[in-house]
């Protein structure tokens, strides 16, 4: 079964976290709505569809149609032995999972403060406010947490001896907070050196190099959800 | 076996989903954190706790200790019978379950567009804009999305014939939504009836009623997700 991956075109945004559990399970997908969404707004506007979703990213998975990233990860995790096998692991990657998107909407959140209808241009003067807030205190809080797991852990990954989806999302958070805002990420992975190493072991996997090396890997740009405003990053 | 429930003192908050689960599934539970906090405090800071949450609700279970409202109810609403059974129907439970998180952060970001660790009082000139675009965007676009799945059910529950944890978190947000924005959501439930049968037919629930009419059930308040600002609803 080939899954079918259905995303905003030209992003990463949260589609990428998808892609990465795909192209690290080896799984055969089509980016279907890369080049034309045309097929996504059916979905969404809803026809004729059992379980309607409200936003993208969505996975077809024969014939499931399943939204929401955390719960598209929760359904690859168990068929893809990308989570621990147990009822308390499972649980605890996703926990995990749960915690990382809420941290992903806070730094969408910092760009966009009053409105995601609006442009950055026309919220400037409160994203630096709430994009402040996100670099001295939750940036910290997050990754001190993460840090805090991944050593308690010990194995180098989030919730066991072996890597999860959790883990390559952090991965993909590191990427984008590195994108984002260099110069405050420098300073912060200093004092925790495990999301270093985690962000290195996760890239060096054979299939996450090849795909990061490869066309399928879009760039952040201005349009997603790590956005560099040099103007934010202190 | 009784659970444990840990969550801020004094505030219904994210604890509240968890609660109405508890309160619709009969089980036995200790608020454990009520009144006071020590105890939550001291898995916050993760010593000794396999599984460190970042942040409550925590629900003890056992031996389990599990962190973040929607992966509490991914594990109550199978043990309790409060979602579907089959593999597509757990994961449409929650994945609308998600959704409606998504929709609890927007509404706290109207109120707290610039940061959490601010008052209301320090970002009042933000609020005002934000929750514009709550409530003249968001909330319809979500609201509309929740008649639409209750319309297609056709049951009056969204994801099948019976009642599910999902439906108990719409019926807590139509009830917050009410008391936050009374005069907003007058409007809004003209446009969509579907969410006040649903809110009429949760409530009505014996042991919701029951819970309704008990003092577990903390009244809502400006400490909490939905807050009442008389000048932030037009």
């Amino acid at each position: 079964m080939r899954y079918e991956l259905y995303y905003w075109p030209g992003i990463q945004g949260r589609g990428e976290f998808v892609r990465l559990a795909l192209e690290e399970a080896g799984a055969a997908y089509t980016d279907v709505a890369r080049e034309d969404d045309s097929s996504l707004m059916r979905f969404l506007e809803g026809d004729g569809v059992a379980y309607p979703p409200f936003a993208p990213p969505l996975l077809k998975a024969g014939k499931l149609l399943i939204g929401q990233t955390a719960n598209i990860l929760l359904f690859l995790g168990d068929r893809h032995n990308l989570a621990p096998s147990s009822q308390a692991g499972r649980l605890w990657a996703h926990q995990l999972q749960l915690t990382l998107s809420d941290l992903v909407a806070e730094v969408h959140n910092g760009h966009h403060p009053i409105s995601g209808g609006l442009y950055y241009e026309d919220q400037k003067r409160e994203a630096a406010k709430s994009t402040k807030a996100l670099r001295e205190e939750r940036l910290p809080k997050y990754l001190a947490y993460f840090a805090r797991v991944l050593a308690q852990s010990g194995s180098g990954w989030l919730t066991g001896r072996a890597l999860s989806y959790a883990d390559l999302s952090l991965f993909q958070i590191v990427a984008g907070l590195r994108y984002a805002f260099p110069r405050r990420m420098k300073r912060l992975e200093a004092d925790y050196p495990g999301l270093t190493t985690l962000y290195d072991r996760a890239a060096g996997r054979p299939r996450i190099a090849g795909y990061l090396a490869s066309p399928r890997r879009l760039p952040f740009s201005t349009e997603g959800i790590f956005r560099h405003y040099p103007e934010l990053d202190h």
